[in-house]
């Protein structure tokens, strides 16, 4: 796996749980103790009384990689009076990232060519689409393209060759357009998250079509969401929003390509965030330390 | 009746029905027989075949007070082979515009603020309120606030009493965070448009507490859309919008103060291009000439 | 010449000149003697008396391509008493552009990329580069690369093979960060529009290592310019500008990356503005008709 | 003084100085053994190797008030070692804000009113001005309004009276379009933040009439700049910055229009965030942590 050496003995440290007294004088401390030096600290409590606590700590230490089993040992034992859920990364290895997509490109090649740009701390070990009209594209990035068929009623037999490619390959898994309905099943199965994009207005139109309800209705900005993927589908936990202004002298069409290039870009900045673990998840809603 | 002398002898012309070839020209060649100078020309055609037809142009003539019944008598004339509808303004005529307001003082104030600074081209008769709480700072602008109480289940008599006040003495009627609902027939017997604003949300969160419930959904922006009202309640053509940026370290409370700032700003701008005629309705949508 | 047949049998005219009155009337009065039918017309006058008048008309007309002379010939005798410079183009004739590159990819890219995806109505006979670092990709979207080397002090004979290459061959020539300075005499030579891109600030910071001076001052918005190219270096008719927000925890590197995501989007909405005929040139500043 | 009673209790610490190992874990230890539970921790290194270090630390101390001597003692026994700079304050304690004005009243009358609607954790003992036409105005605020006359070459005289009305009565001064240039004299003498507000452009126009220079220039942005006062006019370190969108149809009086309502919004956010002590000034630029 290629490391990035910018981040060479670069440790990320999320804890969340209930907020409680001491916390993170206890983190700071374990962190010290390890020969860490912090680098970025971001913390948050959604109430002082009875809320919930978010931390998300940088640190630098020489000879991180040997040291991680250490630290995990004194982080289970210092946090376990606190029944704080935590996670410690080494931030030189990058997370695996397989992408998911349809016909649509504009969002899987502005995430293969911010990879290129080193700007996605990513390895990318496949691309899976239920088309092959980007195999070329995505082969240009030097990333293999596995064509998954999807067509007809019973999408378990698809989803069963998707799980096969990705289960134990990744740490997760992009939709980037990717216009197939995820199953419960495969969700259950999956075990790492999953980020979607789609496109969003004010109001919500839902169902079909929703570009030209939107042109219908003359709708003055057009947005897109990025979320995380839960069993409600298109409810999940949100992690980054944007919109674009549009004008009455736009076409449904020219709404659908201007709303593509909000969505690449939101969608960029959702797996750049999710991949440096600045993202944390608490119960439909997400903390992001930008 | 206060005169902009900016705008003297500046008209404001708009067409608008069924796209037919030679439109344009003969509006145009009619400003020239009128001897007008053409400011500004705007023209939209949702579709060349077959589609609506949108122009709005304004229009220099010496003289103009003295010579709106025969331009009048021509427009009549010219345009009736076409079916197009249309309307002409003196520029230099400030529109009235009434408020409606509640508790709420943001979009009010901003209002009256921005009318004392000369940027809304309106007079405003009157501000009438269900609540007594701005009655000072309204009056304070010169401005005579009138108090019609609308407490109980029956609103009849409060809309009775607002209709005997606005009818014939206004152009258009703006709802600055009015906390009532509008009846039917207030609608139907008012017979001038009716302005909004409301907060909006990716995704829309529909019912009460719309602010604690894009809090806990953790949304990334807040928004606010001005609109036509009609029977539909939030449902009328969308005049303006916009959003701010928000993050998890906000409370609820600070997402509705920050949406304060997104409504009063769309708002204005709404009335803005109402108030110079810079706005077409059109079936559920608008056209902006901005 | 690949055709583009959603925009066939539409031309586009724009007019300007000093503002006289009845030009509005004459241009619209010869579109419809001419048997077009006007799709769009923006008119814009700098001052109602003694201002410039800037005109753009687009209009359908059976049979366009055949009928183009004779409506040039009413439009030179037409406007000749008004002295009003004019232009009228087939708009389902792309416009032949040229891009000049060096070793950033991000701008030259972006313009490939949405060229393929049909949404800049140009061919591009050929990107031409004083670097050979993304020849293939270039070529990966079917575009001929040229390498034209431009060390050493004598930038003569690089511009030299340049001028032949782009002589007659293109309409407009589009600057995607190139990073060699283009000299009055082949700005003379070329005879056709270059469009420029670069970085931009508040406080502008002058010289070298821009973002790195934008870094220590700790701005907290960094954007971009895009701008015809005149002998004033970067000080030409503005068409196109954005920002995006940065903060403190950015180094100068983020700076920089945050950036091309600002100069690819500005330079890609001046250059499909342009393309488009929506901009008219006047002085040193530009008209754009959005 | 008027208490916060929601912040009752909550302290705001800020730390910087040169990055060392361990600061962190010292700082969140001291909170810890002064009883103190973190609401919110920010931290950030300029560089984890040899760089400055920021730190803004919220914490809820049961009695802070009667506390704050030994916490305060504490902190300077713990943090000499370390060589930091460190401020503890009070958030219940708003913070004494002198406006100084001329004409212009947007941005006066903007922070008024967020401070009326208690969005801004400030008092205001006094607004001065070198004109008298905001008095009113001012008044109908509750806020003192005291005219000091500037007129004439010698403006020491000015500077010395309003030295007398604030020296040792605020904590910060803003300049709400105050269009008189400050002295080193006065800036030695008052020893307090002035936060100051002013248009911005890309590029940069300096000198007078840069409305009328950036409309002739036919920029497509105007923004608002607001910073710390140094002895370097309009170069003092950055707190907030913004930009508004406008076009070729706007004069040079609708872009200043459009600037003024950037300019209020950007002071007051600037001044929130002072107040808020979220701004850590170092060298010439700052820590925001917003």
């Amino acid at each position: 796996m290629p490391l990035d050496n910018r981040l060479r003995d670069h440790a990320c440290l999320t804890v969340h749980g209930a907020d409680q007294a001491g916390l993170v004088a206890a983190v700071t401390a374990l962190v010290t103790r390890n020969k860490g030096n912090i680098v970025t600290l971001d913390q948050h409590s959604s109430d002082p009384e009875g809320g919930a606590f978010f931390q998300r700590v940088v640190f630098h230490r020489q000879g991180l990689a040997a040291a991680i089993p250490e630290i995990e040992a004194d982080l289970a034992e210092t946090l376990k009076p606190y029944g704080m859920e935590w996670r410690l990364t080494d931030q030189s290895v990058p997370k695996r990232m397989a992408i998911l997509a349809s016909t649509s490109d504009h969002c899987l090649l502005e995430l293969l060519w911010r990879h290129r740009r080193g700007e996605l701390p990513v390895s990318i070990p496949m691309v899976i689409s239920n088309h092959t009209n980007t195999a070329e594209d995505v082969r240009s990035f030097g990333i293999p393209f596995v064509h998954v068929h999807s067509q007809g009623p019973d999408k378990r037999e698809a989803e069963g060759k998707i799980l096969e490619l990705l289960r134990g390959n990744v740490d997760f898994v992009v939709l980037a357009r990717y216009m197939q309905i995820i199953s419960e099943d495969f969700l259950d199965k999956i075990g790492v998250p999953i980020i979607n994009i789609h496109h969003s207005f004010l109001p919500a139109f839902i169902g079909a079509a929703p570009y030209r309800k939107a042109h219908e209705r003359g709708v003055k900005l057009i947005g897109a969401t990025s979320h995380y993927v839960t069993k409600d589908l298109d409810e999940g936990p949100i992690i980054e929003q944007d919109v674009t202004r549009v004008n009455h002298s736009m076409t449904a069409g020219d709404l659908q390509a201007r709303g593509a290039y909000v969505e690449r870009a939101v969608l960029s900045r959702a797996v750049q965030w999710h991949a440096e673990d600045r993202v944390i998840r608490h119960g439909n809603h997400t903390i992001v330390f930008e």
